[in-house]
């Protein structure tokens, strides 16, 4: 008796689920229906500014599989078709053919909701003014990428410098805009501690990106054809031909609310260790849409990356389809750059750790990528937090050049395994002139917060 | 009352000992003497490739703290000076001015034995013919940079294959040198698994090295004037202009052999955790002269490494100023680079693994280091041993390009940890298109751990 799986996004965690279940399940067994509301399945979000900037050359690149290979493994995903309603009693969902507006319920045996994030618009006058741009979705990015121009001398604001927004930054100057960054922020990259963020700003202020900070948008003007023209501040105005809004996200779970179905301090629906959606058996949530445990707080929190998305796809998909496996949650790491400036950042900053009651100690320490002789020995600063007491390993956050992001993975690993500092000193990382100095920036890092934790005692 | 500190060897664990003591404790409190029989002090030996390659310029770029900015900080550091007996009973050490030739007896309430390695040079007949070169020391690194020659179209045989030996394959390519690397190992790289080492073997070729391996050296043949002109093997004669050799080194233990100090299976000095020579409450030894703990066998090894070397250092100092720190082992991680591939490993290869007596899985992925459609993306292999039953990491090896070998940080780290495969697919790396795929190379590899795992039950 076959059963059937309803997936409601067509994205990383929708569709990983989705094709997890059928490598463990026939279509004999397991029918598998997903519904996707835009034209495009399984692409890489992440990758929307590389495109936009011009470093990916196709859109097609960022798709990892079509609705037509999907089809062809016997998932059948239905694009431009959005779901409008879930029936938990009932186990079915409503689906609206974006196309033709015709309505149908499909009942489930099990559900996998996969709705994703979706973008905060700022409720300004004027955001929805042609030119002013999200980049949330490949249909975004390619309304955003046919509005550039060539002509020299445009110039382009984006709204925000988180993740999103200093990448289209960087993404905008190679299309030879000129470039400015608003953001209410104390500095760029919230994410990192404002000391760590001052090393950002410079850093852009030196690529040629402007970057304000302390700076509310107020208004989004427009000229006489209606066309944006320039934002506004409560202190300036910026002129300009295109904005792009990187203003962060939340959690896309109107469905789930409307449903019933529990939601966490972030408006993520919340889960257990499997993927399952709290006191429901036969529901899953995976993606940009959940909540995850931080496990280095303690506390949920919402953490929208791809990577996360994938995983939870992978793990939904064992346990939908029979088998077992666990998502035990995050440890914050998340790397960026601009331009060839890297920032990597996991763990706790310091307003986490004091928000959760910890008693911290920092320590920041300046160091290279390479042997300091070696060819392309870049500087790196790398800031780290641990208990006090029991030294523990509580977050690292690292702003420099080419080789410094990835090494955020030591401590990524680090922190999941519970280290404390005096334990990572001792640690046994790759050591060859062209890769790092003789002890790695990390540990000289741990070896001064060492000192730290023993100096506050 | 003053104590005295005396250190046998002027190098990276000499040093690092002597300085961190002196950090801790004053002239005042503790007289520091160290000998040295080179012109040198703590320079990094890792870098001679490099300096003889031309990728670093001056020597002096490698020497970290010249004897002078030592004697700045009240060390006693007497180079060109050997020791030439260590009287354990008498607590003093004979050394020899090797300038005069004059020998004296200083006493030493606490010792540092750090004497290195040396390297190994097969007793072949022309092993000491002009044009044949080591490159141990700085002083060797000079004597061959002196040796080279601009002409084009001259000829290079690197005897052996290990580190030193594809390390200085790049170097004297770099010089314009015809280059032929000679094994006797079944392939390069003995330090990986073979089916690694032969990907090494198959880039060597296409880096325009010629390795030839099965191939060991029994003649070193002479020209007329007494200089170098081939090496033979039993198959073949290869025409040299120079001849370096990469054929590993052995701990220097002449001195602490004679002085009945407690040697290992390698001839390496054995020590406690906090770096103290077994049974001696006031000798402690560290670097390329001791065997180290491997933490994942759980068997002695001698693995000569500055940056174990450096570690040690840190650790006897701490201890021999009156402080506590200990050194737990290694798990065995190694980089190298040869032009633009990047090598990696650590913990066991499979016959490490089954010398010990572990039953494993092994897996194989091909992945890329960044997101396959961001520029730059370079292919890599992986290979992952994880223990039957328990799922837990053995060892990993990798072979790549820009972005490969420092990954194997994140396995250190898990192996450090005890990590199973499965709880390291859900490790929260750093993920971003231009630094990774969605899943990082090692969570591949990871996943197709636990399928293996899974699968030998």
């Amino acid at each position: 008796m076959s059963e059937r799986l309803v997936v409601i996004g067509g994205d990383a965690a929708g569709m990983s689920a989705a094709s997890q279940a059928r490598r463990l399940k026939g279509p004999g067994e397991l029918e598998i229906v997903a519904f996707e509301r835009g034209h495009f399945s399984s692409y890489s979000a992440c990758g929307i500014p590389y495109w936009v900037g011009g470093d990916v050359a196709e859109r097609g690149e960022l798709i990892a599989r079509s609705p037509e290979e999907h089809r062809a493994r016997d998932i059948d995903l239905r694009t431009r078709t959005e779901v409008t309603e879930i029936d938990v009693p009932g186990q079915r969902v409503r689906a609206r053919d974006l196309e033709t507006g015709t309505e149908a319920w499909t009942g489930f045996d099990k559900l996998v909701i996969a709705t994703g994030a979706r973008p905060l618009r700022p409720p300004l006058p004027g955001i929805d003014a042609p030119g002013v741009h999200g980049v949330q979705t490949l249909d975004d990015g390619q309304a955003l990428l046919d509005s550039l121009s060539g002509t020299p001398g445009r110039r382009a604001v984006v709204v925000g410098a988180g993740y999103i927004g200093v990448e289209m930054a960087e993404a905008l100057l190679n299309r030879g805009y000129e470039v400015t960054v608003l953001t209410r922020g104390e500095q760029p990259m919230a994410t990192l501690d404002p000391d760590m963020g001052r090393l950002v700003h410079r850093a852009m202020d030196g690529l040629g990106i402007r970057t304000v900070v302390s700076a509310p948008v107020t208004k989004i003007l427009t000229g006489p054809d209606g066309r944006v023209r320039a934002v506004a501040t409560d202190a300036d105005e910026y002129p300009a031909d295109v904005v792009v809004l990187g203003t962060g996200v939340v959690p896309e779970t109107s469905l789930a609310r409307a449903a019933g179905l529990p939601l966490g301090e972030y408006g993520g629906l919340l889960t257990d260790l499997a993927m399952r959606v709290r006191g429901h058996e036969n529901i899953w949530a995976g993606g940009d849409c959940v909540e995850v445990l931080d496990l280095v707080s303690g506390r949920q929190r919402h953490v929208p990356l791809g990577t996360h998305a994938n995983k939870h796809g992978q793990v939904i998909g064992a346990n939908a389809g029979g088998g077992y496996a666990t998502f035990p949650g995050v440890v914050g790491t998340a790397v960026s750059k601009v331009c060839d400036l890297e920032i990597a950042r996991t763990g706790l900053r310091e307003r986490d750790a004091r928000e959760v009651g910890l008693r911290f100690v920092t320590v920041t320490v300046e160091s290279t990528s390479r042997a300091g002789y070696y060819p392309g020995a870049a500087p790196m600063t790398v800031k780290m937090l641990a208990e006090r007491r029991t030294g523990r390993l509580l977050g690292v956050q690292i702003v420099g050049r080419e080789g410094a992001a990835k090494r955020v993975d030591i401590a990524a690993v680090a922190l999941t395994a519970g280290m404390t500092v005096e334990g990572m000193t001792a640690l046994d990382l790759g050591y060859a002139p062209p890769f790092s100095p003789v002890w790695d920036p990390v540990l000289v890092a741990a070896r001064k917060a060492v000192a730290a934790v023993r100096a506050a005692e």
